[in-house]
């Protein structure tokens, strides 16, 4: 009567496939489901895994569903344990081991789904072997165990998004916690007048911040780097980065990238249209276009729903998306969206850069944080290549909502135009993202030009300050004349003919210069003003190497 | 040598108008810029207002700038306390009195700014004199000055924005609030299911409402309702509603709307070229294209810039937006951007409404609060028309995020497709406006066909609580049995034809519908589940009268 029911393999039950696993159900109650799951548990929340170093979330709290309660809600056969080894794509069969017992099996499929991850990077450093990687629930009892029964002295290795997450935690659980990266500052995707703002929090909270900081040998009880420096660590944590989980896919013949990443099409199926791949085994597409690799969870669940979707017959396809990543770092949030100035300048292009440091909200409304926000685009088409976001409360708010303009197609300039919510507690009549498109029509109109904090000293102009002599007194670019906004004009007739006015943030700046403009005095400003050049200048002070 | 400087007169001191002057100034180093402003202050947060009432924000802090630092700074000609009384556009000039000394002026311009703002809603009721408004700080001098000699009782006639933080302050400042509403309903932007939750927040916090609440009279000491309540009243707060302030428009024959409000183009020149006319006095154009006036600080200060570009010769215009609106009401955020359900059917089309109650972010992280969601749109296209968020922490980020998508024009399925940012104390690996977009999906797909609140008890289906015994114990819809999610298929046999399946919030009725509809079973969902259900029906009760 029926035909046989279509028979599904996943292979991964987290994010991706899991997500997959789900929707393909709802689409489809008569499939046989297969998830395979190399660990103990399946559907946990990896994001969650650093902040049980704190004993911010339980355990129990990171397990979202169990074999058992997909077996219950979703009819899903899940099973722990099982590590596929082989794909036989041309007897459709995946091979593989129950881990605890070491038995074999096969299973045929008619179409299978592939996510399983990323792997920790272990470079090849003596010693390493002791690192704690932290990717699962079982990688978190290990560390876990070490943070709790050794000394107080912990070493993170690298400080990407995890570095940081689990510096932070080990931090509030009391932990002497020492950050090392290898490269010139924390948080990669972050431009590095950015990170420098994420690296002085972690001082300020005493982790003690490494950068440019190359280990050499792990020993039993130290760390060594190539400064010849020598760290106490009674734990080293592991996270100098994660590499596509691609070799069962390699084997198997799918085309996989040279550098690592499953190569997939739109619709998420890879070289064999009977397989899709998802989540962070696999590169997509960036917002030029340009092969991505992002191992983040809105991807692996949103391309797992796709490929459920695409499989069974619907019209889905995953096209070219910015990445979009965040996270706390105690007091500060800090994230970015699209790409930074350096991944445009890598890709060949000249983008146009703009700082600022709003207020969180109204500044009469108590409560008022500050935030710091870079935009990253092209002055003369508009078209936004990246955000990114460093502060307190309402930072988040701002990196979604530029998220969203950049997807939609939204141009710099028309920022401005975004009806963006306003109350005292909330925002500003011209909300901060607001005030961006402000700025940037500005520069894409002409009407002023910003220097970056870098070509402020060698721009050849006298510099002036217009803030008052208060602040000015608190700390200035070296040589710079203050000329607070309000006495300008009658000073402009004894300026140089070429100058750059700055204030504290690029807001006086800007009416300063378009008021100098104006009056005969060729004027730039100063993007970001005082607090962007400090923080540009913070980046280049090699961190003291411990 | 140079022909002689622009005259520029702007008329209205504050939002729009300081906006379009400063901007002028910016633009324009030499235009002789006169600001007339009736009251005793320029540039002053309005919107700062109710929050003095509570000592939340203090008087001084609401002054953003005097005439002097105007001067200072942007060499601008601000005069308080002077009034405009008549323009003569033949003549181009302006004539008014200086509002203390009586004395008259008469100015010519060669371009004319219109900001007046608008001005309160008297009823006519008899003793309504005795009611205070408030739009301008000697307004809230005198409130605050009879709210701390007055006895403890005061009334709020109005329950829109303005009236519910005028109520909010007052309570906060300890006084016993009664908050009166003509209209069904608390915050006319929301729908009912939506304003219910306000309501309920501000009888939780001891804000007495009353809605279908008309006065009849008010007294020396008392308010009276038609109902024949009577209310001691020490203080009455004036808060129904305000009017385009159109009438020196008016008087100059500019075309203005029969129901109020300056008309105005995209340029924002009024039906005199050399006239511009901006913020709460002018009507807009909505998302659908239809006159809508939104007396909001937003649009104020953007079409304030505009203006001033437009009339510097700059290509700015100032087109369709949608109004975005957002309120603190004790611990809850309420807000809306573009058309609720009630204005879409108003013109004349047939939206469809989804309903969802996220978390805040990921539930294992601590902290998460709940939001409730709805989103207008048409299911054919995807249009988004509107959309509303009411909840704790977050609640203003999904605002703001579905305001730039709306502007933006992303369709309702493609905010599944947003790449919002990702980390546990921010949002969900699927954030709460990428399910909404999985949510309109399934709809417009057809996968789904969600009942609303009100069609539920007459839909003459099988009414189907898919939650666990627990939850349906403390509460469920009429006349509906208890089938556990997980038990489900084992009973689907025994279901009637034709049911209704529910949960929580809609997404166990969501997997349970497209599991029934597989074997056979005709499934409905309902929106938003058993909590929207439940406002919903809050919103049918007649509010207790007073
Ligand atoms: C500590 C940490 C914090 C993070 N924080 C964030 C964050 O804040 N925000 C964010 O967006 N992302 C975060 N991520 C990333 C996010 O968790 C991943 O992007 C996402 O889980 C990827 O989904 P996936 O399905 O591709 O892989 P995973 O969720 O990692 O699932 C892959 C699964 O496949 C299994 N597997 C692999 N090979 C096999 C095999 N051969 N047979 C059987 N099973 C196999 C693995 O055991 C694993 O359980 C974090 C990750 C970690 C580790
Ligand atoms: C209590 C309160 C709270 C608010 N809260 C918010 C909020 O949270 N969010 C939000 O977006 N909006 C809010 N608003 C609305 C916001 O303040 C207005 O939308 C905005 O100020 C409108 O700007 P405008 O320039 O049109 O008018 P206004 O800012 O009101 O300025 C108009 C000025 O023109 C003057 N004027 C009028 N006629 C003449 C004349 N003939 N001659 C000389 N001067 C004249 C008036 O005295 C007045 O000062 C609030 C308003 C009030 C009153
Ligand atoms: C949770 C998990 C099992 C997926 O389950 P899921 O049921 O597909 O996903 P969710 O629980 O998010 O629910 C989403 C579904 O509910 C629907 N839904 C949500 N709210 C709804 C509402 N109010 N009304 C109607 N439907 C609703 C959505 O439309 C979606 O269904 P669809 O895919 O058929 O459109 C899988 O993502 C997982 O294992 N996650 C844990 C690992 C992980 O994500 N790690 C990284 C982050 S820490
Ligand atoms: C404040 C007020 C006087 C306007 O002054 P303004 O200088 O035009 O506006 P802001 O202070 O917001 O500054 C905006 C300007 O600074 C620029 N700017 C802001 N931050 C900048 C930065 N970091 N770098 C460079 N330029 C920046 C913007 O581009 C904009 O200039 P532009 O219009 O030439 O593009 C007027 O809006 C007002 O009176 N407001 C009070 C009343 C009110 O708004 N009430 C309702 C809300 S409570």
């Amino acid at each position: 009567m029926h035909a046989s029911p279509l028979r599904v393999i996943v292979i991964g039950g987290v994010a991706g496939g899991m997500s997959a696993a789900t929707r393909l159900r709802r689409l489809n109650e008569t499939a046989l489901i297969t998830v395979l799951e190399r660990g103990p548990y399946v559907s946990f929340a990896n994001c969650g895994l650093p902040y049980h170093l704190s004993g911010t979330v339980g355990r129990d709290d990171l397990l979202l569903h169990t074999p058992d309660s997909l077996q219950a809600r979703f009819n899903l056969d899940a099973r722990v344990h099982h590590e596929a080894l082989q794909i036989d794509r041309a007897a459709r069969t995946v091979t593989g081991r129950q881990t605890l017992t070491g038995e074999p099996f096969t299973l045929p499929y008619d179409r299978l789904i592939l996510s399983p991850g990323a792997h920790a990077v272990r470079p090849p450093i003596p010693g390493i072997e002791r690192a704690f990687p932290l990717r699962t629930v079982p990688d978190l009892d290990r560390l876990k165990a070490a943070v709790d029964t050794a000394g107080p002295h912990v070493v993170v290795i690298g400080a990407g998004f995890i570095g940081v997450e689990a510096a932070e935690n080990l931090r509030a659980a009391g932990r002497h916690v020492t950050l090392l990266e290898a490269g010139p500052q924390v948080l990669p995707p972050l431009d590095p007048e950015l990170a420098a703002l994420v690296h002085q929090e972690l001082d300020r909270q005493g982790v003690h911040v490494a950068t440019g900081a190359a280990v050499t040998r792990v020993t039993d009880t130290h760390v060594h780097l190539h400064s010849g420096a020598c760290l106490p660590a009674d734990v080293v944590v592991l996270a100098a980065g994660v590499r596509p989980s691609d070799q069962l896919a390699r084997d198997a013949g799918l085309d996989v990238a040279t550098g690592g990443g499953i190569l997939v099409n739109d619709h998420l199926q890879t070289s064999d249209p009977l397989i899709y791949a998802v989540g962070d085994a696999i590169l997509t597409r960036d917002a030029l276009d340009q092969p991505a690799f992002v191992p983040l969870a809105w991807g692996a669940n949103r391309q797992g729903r796709v490929a459920a979707d695409h499989l069974m017959g619907r019209p889905a396809s995953y096209g070219p998306h910015p990445a979009t990543a965040i996270a706390r770092i105690f007091t500060l949030t800090a994230g970015s969206t699209g790409l930074n100035e350096r991944q445009v300048r890598a890709a060949g292009l000249t983008p146009t850069v703009i700082h600022t440091h709003p207020a969180s909200h109204a500044g009469y409304y108590p409560g008022a944080q500050g935030l710091h926000l870079k935009l990253v685009f092209d002055a003369a088409t508009g078209r936004i290549y990246g955000a990114q976001a460093v502060g307190g409360d309402g930072t988040d708010k701002r990196l979604d909502v530029l998220a969203t303009a950049l997807h939609a197609g939204v141009r710099a300039d028309d920022l401005a135009d975004l009806p963006l919510a306003y109350a005292p507690p909330y925002g500003s009549a011209k909300d901060p993202v607001n005030m961006l498109g402000y700025v940037a029509q500005n520069v894409m109109d002409g009407l002023t030009r910003p220097l970056q904090w870098h070509e402020a000293l060698s721009s050849g102009r006298q510099l002036i300050d217009v803030r008052s002599a208060d602040e000015y007194r608190r700390g200035h670019l070296p040589g710079a004349v203050n000329i607070p906004l309000d006495t300008l004009r009658e000073q402009a007739p004894h300026l140089a003919p070429r100058v750059l006015v700055y204030c504290q943030v690029g807001q006086r700046g800007h009416t300063a210069a378009l008021l100098l403009n104006q009056l005969g005095v060729d004027a730039c400003t100063l993007s970001g003003g005082y607090l962007t050049w400090q923080a540009g200048q913070a980046s280049l002070t090699p961190a003291a190497h411990p």
